[in-house]
C-alpha cells in the first residue's frame, strides 16, 4: 500500500510501539519511523533490532517534520512528553497516545496542544504480559479492537485517516466516548489485573504453603493469574492511579459479589453456588461466539489431542 | 506396555474419566476398561465414543471383579457411590478417587470401606474449562502432576503400583499429606476460581457497561477470568462446600491484601503499588522456569511473530 503518512513518529520504544513500528513496515502504512525512549539502554535495544528508521536520542528530535506522533509511554508520562515536543511539532500534525486510560490522558495533554495540531486519544487493546523493545511482534493487533476516543471538535478527515493507519496494523478501530472508555476497561481490564495481582501477592507471602509449591501446581488455575499478575508495573501503577474513580467503584462492587459468596460457603448454600457458577458460563459462550477466543481447552495447555503443547 | 492392571472400572463419564479412558487405552496400562455414569444420555455419548471397552449402566456392574476402581464423580457424590459398590468389590481391589479435596472424600468414603480393599486418595492437577464425556483427551496428564494422599495403613505395594499407572498416563506423582493438599489447592485453584466465577459476575449486572461490550473487549485481561469461571458448576460448588475452612482462610487473607492495594490507589501512593507489582512478577519468572508454563506471550493469542493463531 502507499503510506498513510509519511513520517511517523514513536516516543517510547517498548511492547506496543516495537509492535506498531513492525507493523507499519510490514504493511507499507509509514513512509519512514522515527523513534525514542527515555533510556539509552532502550534506544541501542531498538537499533540492535533495526525497529525504526532511525532512532534519535530525544522525543523533539523524533517528531521534527513527523506527521503523525504517537505516545506510547506510561499513562502518567504523557503530559510531559507533550510539553518537551510542543515546540517541535509540525503544523497539521496529528498526535495520539496508545494509554490504558482516556479522560486523565486527555486532561494532561490538553494544555500543551499547539493550535495547528490534531489531538485523537486512542488505546489498542492488545498486549501481552511481557515489556520492553524485544517484546514487540507484527502480529500483535492482528483483529484485535483499536478504540478512539475523538473530542467534540476532532477533523473528521483526519480521523478517517488515522483509522486507515491503524487498520494497516491489522487492528480493527472502534469509536468512544473517553469517560465510557474508562468504564469499560476497569471492568475488562483493570479490575482484573488488580485482582490477580492481590491473589499472587497473597500465595507469595503464605508460609504455610512454600513458593516452589505455589509454583510447582501453579497449573491447577493460578497459572493463568500469574500471566496476569507479570504485566509491566510502571504502566499499571499508572493505570490505576490514572482511573481511580472507576476502578474503585468496581473493586467495591466486586468485595460485595464475593462477601456473598463467600456467606455462602460459609452457610453451606450449595444451590447459590451452583446458580451463580452456572449463569458465569454463559458469558464464556458469548466470548467464544464473539470470536475474541476460541473454545479449545487451555487449562492444561498440552490440550490437543495428543498432547502437543501449543504455547 | 503390559497392563497394570486387568481390568478398571471408572465410576463418572466425565473430562478426567475420558482422558484416563483414553490415556490408559493408548499407553495399554489397563488390560480393559469398564465405565459408568450416572445419566442416559452420558452413557450413551460414552458408547458412540466408544470411551471404554464397555459401559454399563450402573456403578455396581462396573466394579465387578475390577483390579482398579477410579471415583470420577463430583467431590460431593463420592460417599453415596461407595456406598453403592462396596458389596461388589473384588477382594484386593484399589479404589481411587480424583476429587479435588482430600480431607473430605476421606471423611465420606472411609466409613463404607470393607476391609478386603485399599483407599489411597488422588487428585490429577489437570483439567480444562470444558466438561463431560466429549471432552476428554489422551494428552490430559501430560507432564501434569497427580497428587496422591496415602493414608497411614497404605500397602506400600500397592501405593507403587498405582503410581505406576499414573505415570502410564503421562503424569508426574507425589505425595502429600491430605490436610496440606488441601492448604496448597486452596491457594493454587480453589481461590482463584471463586475469584474469577466472582469477576465475571461482577461484569455480568453491570448496567452501565452492555454485556456486548463486556465480551468485545473481553482480551484486555477479562477473557482469563472468564476461561476459569467457566469450569463446571457442580464440580466447583462440591469444591468449595468440602473446602471450606482452608477456603475461607485464604480468601480472608485475600481481601485484606485487596483493601490494602485499594487504600494505596485511593491515597495514590504509586510506591507501593509499583513495589508490588515487581514482586509479583518474581513468581512468574519462578513459574516459567519450573517448566509449568512457557514465556510465549499469550495475553494477545495471535502472540507469534507473524500472527498466526496459536489456539
Amino acid at each position: 500500500m502507499s503510506a498513510v503518512y509519511n513520517k511517523v513518529a514513536l516516543i517510547g520504544l517498548g511492547l506496543i510501539a516495537g509492535s506498531i513500528a513492525l507493523a507499519a513496515r510490514e504493511s507499507g502504512a509509514a513512509g519512514r519511523i522515527s523513534g525514542t525512549a527515555r533510556t539509552a539502554k532502550t534506544r541501542s535495544a531498538a537499533r540492535d533490532l533495526q525497529l525504526c528508521d532511525e532512532i534519535v536520542d530525544n522525543a523533539a528530535a523524533a517528531v521534527r517534520n513527523a506527521d503523525l506522533v504517537i505516545l506510547c509511554v506510561p499513562v502518567g508520562a504523557m503530559g510531559k512528553v507533550m510539553s518537551e515536543i510542543k515546540p517541535h511539532l509540525k503544523p497539521g500534525a496529528v498526535i495520539t497516545d496508545v494509554g490504558s486510560v482516556k479522560q486523565e490522558v486527555i486532561a494532561e495533554v490538553s494544555p500543551h496542544l499547539p493550535d495547528h495540531v490534531h489531538f485523537i486519544p486512542g488505546h489498542p487493546l492488545a498486549g501481552t504480559e511481557q515489556s520492553g523493545p524485544y517484546s514487540g511482534f507484527a502480529g500483535l493487533f492482528s483483529n484485535r479492537w483499536w478504540l478512539l476516543t475523538p473530542l467534540p471538535d476532532t477533523d473528521p478527515e483526519e480521523l478517517s485517516r488515522l483509522r486507515r493507519f491503524i487498520r494497516a496494523l491489522g487492528a480493527n478501530v472502534e469509536d468512544m466516548e473517553p469517560a465510557h472508555h474508562d468504564t469499560v476497561l476497569a471492568v475488562t481490564s483493570h479490575t482484573p489485573h488488580l485482582i490477580a495481582y492481590t491473589m499472587v501477592g497473597v500465595a507469595d507471602h503464605l508460609k504455610r504453603v512454600t513458593e516452589s509449591e505455589v509454583i510447582k501446581y501453579s497449573a491447577a488455575g493460578f497459572r493463568d493469574f500469574t500471566r496476569i499478575a507479570a504485566s509491566d508495573p510502571t504502566m499499571w501503577r499508572d493505570v490505576f492511579l490514572n482511573n481511580k474513580d472507576a476502578v474503585l467503584d468496581i473493586l467495591g462492587r466486586f468485595t460485595e459479589e464475593l462477601f456473598v459468596l463467600q456467606r455462602a460457603i460459609r452457610m453451606g448454600d450449595g444451590d447459590h453456588l451452583h446458580e451463580y457458577f452456572t449463569r458465569t458460563r454463559a458469558i464464556r459462550r458469548g466470548i467464544i461466539e464473539a470470536g475474541q477466543d476460541t473454545d479449545a481447552p487451555d487449562f492444561g495447555r498440552s490440550a490437543q489431542p495428543g498432547g502437543k503443547r501449543l504455547d
